[in-house]
C-alpha cells in the first residue's frame, strides 16, 4: 500500500489531522491506520458509565473518515522507517508524510492488591468500558481512585446512577495542578452536596477482599467499603515507536516537535498525547493533555505537512478545559495562579460574581463566579477560571481568544458583548467585565482579590432568591 | 446641588456611565438623574409579561448606584447648558462633566382605531407594563403587531402563558434588517412550531372594535381576531434635549459623538440609544439600537470624562445581540450578507451544521447552525450568525472578540477552544472551526455556501436521535 499521507492513531487528533489535511490537500492520498476496530469518543467516557444508553453510543463514526475519503486501515503497527509503515500481520504502507498520533498509555499504579476481581481501570477500550459498565449494575459502593478530571466526572456519574460513592485522591486538591485551590474546594463540596464521599490528601494503602474487593485501606488508617475499585490512572506519552524511529523525544513530555508540529525527521510529524507541546506562556517544554491543545495541533499538523503556512503555527499550550460537577461547569484557560507563579510570572487578580440570568428570578439561574489573571507589567489577560451554569464552556473558549490574541484589560473595556436575560448575567454585571474593573484597583498594589468565604460555599439553592442582578465585586480578604 | 458628573437618564447605559465613572474617578461627585420613580431592567421587559412572577422582578435594583455613592436625583430635566441642569420643579444642578443617556423614543404608529380600549403599546413604563400584565390575564387571543427583537420575545412568551397568539410584521422577514431571512425562516418555523400565527409583509389596516378591540383588518383584506392588541413600536433617538442645547445632531442617528463619546461641546458627552454610533465596518454614522453597543459606549464614556485614554476608545458599533424563540436561541455579531452588500463589502461565506452534545444522544442536545462571514480581500471574519442552545449567547460573544480583534480565519485554525460533551459541539464538529473550514472552500470562487432546505426546516424533534456527532457542512444549492 501507498499513500501520500499516513496517521497513525484513531483518536481525536488523529482523525483531526487527517480532516486537516484532506481540507488543505485535496488531490493526495490519506490513510488513518488503527489498531481497535471499534474507537470511542474518548472525551464522553464518564458518560458512557451512565448517562448514555449503552457504550455503544459513544463510538466514534467511522463515515466521518470514509465520506471524505480517508482509508482507514486497522493493524498494529510493528515498526516505521523513515518511508514505511510495517503493521504486525506484514502489512507495509509506504508514505510520504507521516503523522504519529499514538496517544498515551496509563501510568501503571502500585496499589496492594489492585490485581483482583472488582477492580477496574476507565481506559479508551471499547470492551473494558463495557465491562466496567456491566460491573457497575451490579455495584452499590464504588470506591473511586483518582481526583483529576476523568474522576470528577466519573464521580458525577455514578452519583446520578444512585451508586453510594467515595473518590479518594492523594493530592490535597481535586484536579490538581489544573485550577486553583479555591475551585477545587468548590468542585469538592459540589460532589458532597450532590451525595458523593470525597476523601483528598490521602493515598490508599491497599485493596482489601476476598474472592472479590471488599473495600480499602486508605493511608491515614481509614477504611472504605467498595464492592467495586474504579481506578483513573493518568497517562503518559506513548513515545515508543519514536524512539524505535530514532526520534527527538522524552518520556515525561513525548516526542519534540516545532511550531508546525514536525519532529527531527524532517517527514514525520507528532500531535496530541504522544507529541511534547510547549507553554504559551514561557516556551517550557511541556506535556500535551488537553484536547483543546492536541486538536489546535492536529489541525495545523494537517495543513503545514507539504508546505507550511507562516499563519499557522502553533502557539503553545493554553490549557483550556472544561469540568462538570452537579449542577457546576468549571472552565479554565490560561494560566491558574499556581502556575504564574512556578513561570515567576507577576500578575493580578480580578474576581467577579454575578447570576447569568436578569433578572436572577428567571428560571434556571446560576450562579457565576469568573477568576481572571493578568501579567502585571503588560496589563494582558493570561489566564481565567470560571464557575457557572452551562454556557460556561463558551464563555470560557470566549476568554481563550482574548488570552491568545494577548488583549489588555483596556481593550477588554472597549468590547462590545451581547446580553440575554434568558442566558447571560446582565449588561450591568456581565462577570467578565465584572473581573476586569475588579483586577484594574490592584495595577498598583500588591494585594490580590481573593474569593470571600461566602463565595467559596456552595449556594445553589439559594441562587434563585437572589437579589444580585448587577455584578458583585467579592470583598478582599485580611 | 453641584456634581462632577451629572448623567441624565436611567436606563442601562446610564447607570453603566455612572458605573464606569465612579471606577475610574474615585474622587469625584457624581449624579444620575431620573425621570421614572421606578426604573426596569428593558432587556428583561418580554419575560416580565409571563415567565416572572410579576412586573416587580424586574425593577432595576436602586442600590447598585448608592452602594457606589452615585446620587439618585428623581426629576424631569427641563434645560441644560454648559454647566447646569435645570429641573421642572426649579431645581438646577450644576455639572464640571454632563453625559446624556436619554435613550429613545417610541415612533408614533399611525393605524386606524390604535387608540381605543384594549389596544396596548409596550414600552419601558413600569405602570404602563403592569396594566398590560393585567390585561394580560383577561385576554385569549392577542394581536401583537412588529417582528422584531421585542415582538419575538413577547411572541414567545405568551405562546408559553397559553395565549392564541397572532403576530403581524409588515416587513418580508422576521428581525429585518439584523439578520439575513434564512435565519429569519427558521425563527418563524419554530414560533409557528410553538403556536403562533405568523404573518408577514403584511400591515395592519385597521383595528376595529366595539367598546373595546375586537380584531384586525390585514392589508391583504384578512381578518385577525383578537381581545386585545399589543404595539412593539420602534424606538428613535430622544434628540430633544441635545436640540435645545444646540448639540450637533440628527433625528435619525442622534447625538454626534467622536470615539470618546463627547458630542460637539467639550463637556458634555452622550451614549447609548440617543447618540450616533458608527458602524464598526465603514466608518458610517448610525444609530445605537443594541444594548451591546450602548453598554461599550457607556464604559468608555465612563472612563475618558476627565482624560482621555487612547487605548479606550470606541470602534464602532458591532451589532452583538441574542434572541430567544421557543427552543432556540439566535446570535448575531457584525455583518450579515445583507449589510455587506449594502457597504459594498466582498465576502465569503461559511456554514456548519452540529449538535452542541458530544454524543449527540446526551440529553438537551441542540441543533447548531453557525454561518461565518469573511471579508474576501483579508480573510477577515466581519460577521457571524448562530443558531443553537443556551450557550449560543456566550458562543457568538466569543466570535464578536473574533471580530473585533480582526481575526482571518488562519488565526481562528490556530485557536485552542475547550470542548465538552455536556456543553458544547464534540472537538471534531466545532460548529465555528467547520464554517471557518468551509469559507475557505470559496476563496477563490464567486459562489457561496448557502443553508440546505433540509437545514432551514425545524428539526428540534429530531435533534436527539441524530447521528451527527461531527459537523456536517452543509451541501451547496445549485
Amino acid at each position: 500500500m501507498k499513500f501520500d499521507v499516513v496517521v497513525i492513531g484513531g483518536g481525536p487528533s488523529g482523525v483531526q489531522t487527517a480532516l486537516s489535511a484532506r481540507q488543505a490537500y485535496p488531490e493526495k492520498t490519506i490513510a488513518l491506520v488503527r489498531r481497535e476496530e471499534i474507537a470511542l469518543q474518548i472525551g464522553a467516557l464518564p458518560h458512557a458509565l451512565a448517562s448514555l444508553d449503552s457504550v455503544g453510543d459513544c463510538i466514534f463514526p467511522d463515515y466521518l473518515l470514509s465520506q471524505r475519503d480517508i482509508e482507514l486501515i486497522f493493524g498494529h503497527v510493528e515498526s516505521c522507517d523513515k518511508s514505511t509503515v510495517r503493521l504486525h500481520d506484514s502489512r507495509e504502507i509506504s508514505y510520504s508524510k507521516l503523522v504519529l498520533a499514538v496517544g498515551g498509555q496509563p501510568n501503571p499504579l502500585s496499589i496492594v492488591g489492585i490485581d483482583q476481581a472488582g477492580v477496574y481501570a476507565i481506559t479508551r477500550d471499547y470492551e473494558c468500558l463495557k465491562s466496567v459498565r456491566d460491573a457497575l449494575h451490579q455495584a452499590r459502593c464504588v470506591l473511586l481512585i483518582g481526583g483529576g478530571c476523568t474522576g470528577v466526572e466519573v464521580c458525577n456519574e455514578l452519583i446520578r446512577s444512585g451508586k453510594d460513592v467515595t473518590l479518594v485522591e492523594s493530592k490535597p486538591d481535586l484536579l490538581s495542578g489544573l485550577i486553583d485551590p479555591e475551585f477545587g474546594q468548590i468542585i469538592r463540596d459540589e460532589l458532597v452536596r450532590t451525595g458523593a464521599t470525597v476523601v483528598t490528601g490521602c493515598g490508599v494503602r491497599a485493596l482489601v477482599g476476598k474472592h472479590s474487593v471488599l473495600g480499602a485501606d486508605l493511608d491515614d488508617g481509614r477504611w472504605v467499603t467498595a464492592d467495586l475499585v474504579l481506578l483513573t490512572p493518568p497517562f503518559h506519552p506513548d513515545i515508543r515507536l519514536a524512539l524505535a524511529m530514532g526520534l527527538r523525544c522524552d518520556s515525561e513530555h513525548g516526542v519534540f516537535v516545532d511550531e508546525y508540529l514536525r519532529t527531527s525527521v524532517p517527514n514525520v510529524h507528532a500531535v496530541g498525547e504522544c507529541a511534547s507541546g510547549r507553554s504559551f506562556f514561557s516556551a517550557e517544554r511541556q506535556r500535551t493533555i488537553l484536547t483543546s491543545e492536541a486538536m489546535a495541533q492536529a489541525r495545523l499538523a494537517g495543513s503545514n505537512l507539504f508546505a507550511i503556512n507562516v499563519a499557522k503555527s502553533y502557539a503553545g499550550s493554553l490549557g483550556s478545559f472544561s469540568c462538570a460537577a452537579g449542577s457546576l461547569v468549571l472552565g479554565v484557560t490560561g494560566l491558574t495562579e499556581l502556575k504564574a507563579r512556578s513561570i515567576g510570572l507577576e500578575y493580578v487578580v480580578g474576581l467577579a460574581e454575578t447570576i447569568d440570568r436578569h433578572p436572577s428570578k428567571l428560571t434556571g439561574a446560576s450562579r457565576v463566579v469568573v477568576k481572571l489573571l493578568f501579567d502585571r507589567g503588560s496589563r494582558q489577560l493570561v489566564g481565567a477560571q470560571v464557575l457557572g451554569g452551562e454556557s460556561t464552556g463558551e464563555c470560557v473558549n470566549m476568554l481563550a481568544v482574548m488570552v491568545q490574541k494577548k488583549m489588555t484589560d483596556m481593550e477588554i473595556d472597549t468590547l462590545q458583548l451581547g446580553t440575554h436575560p434568558l442566558l447571560t448575567p446582565s449588561p450591568l454585571g456581565y462577570g467578565v467585565m465584572g473581573a476586569t474593573v475588579d483586577a484594574a484597583r490592584h495595577w498598583s498594589s500588591s494585594e490580590h482579590s481573593t474569593l470571600s468565604r461566602s463565595a467559596t460555599a456552595p449556594k445553589t439553592s439559594s441562587v434563585k432568591h437572589s437579589n444580585i442582578d448587577g455584578a458583585r465585586q467579592t470583598p478582599r480578604q485580611g
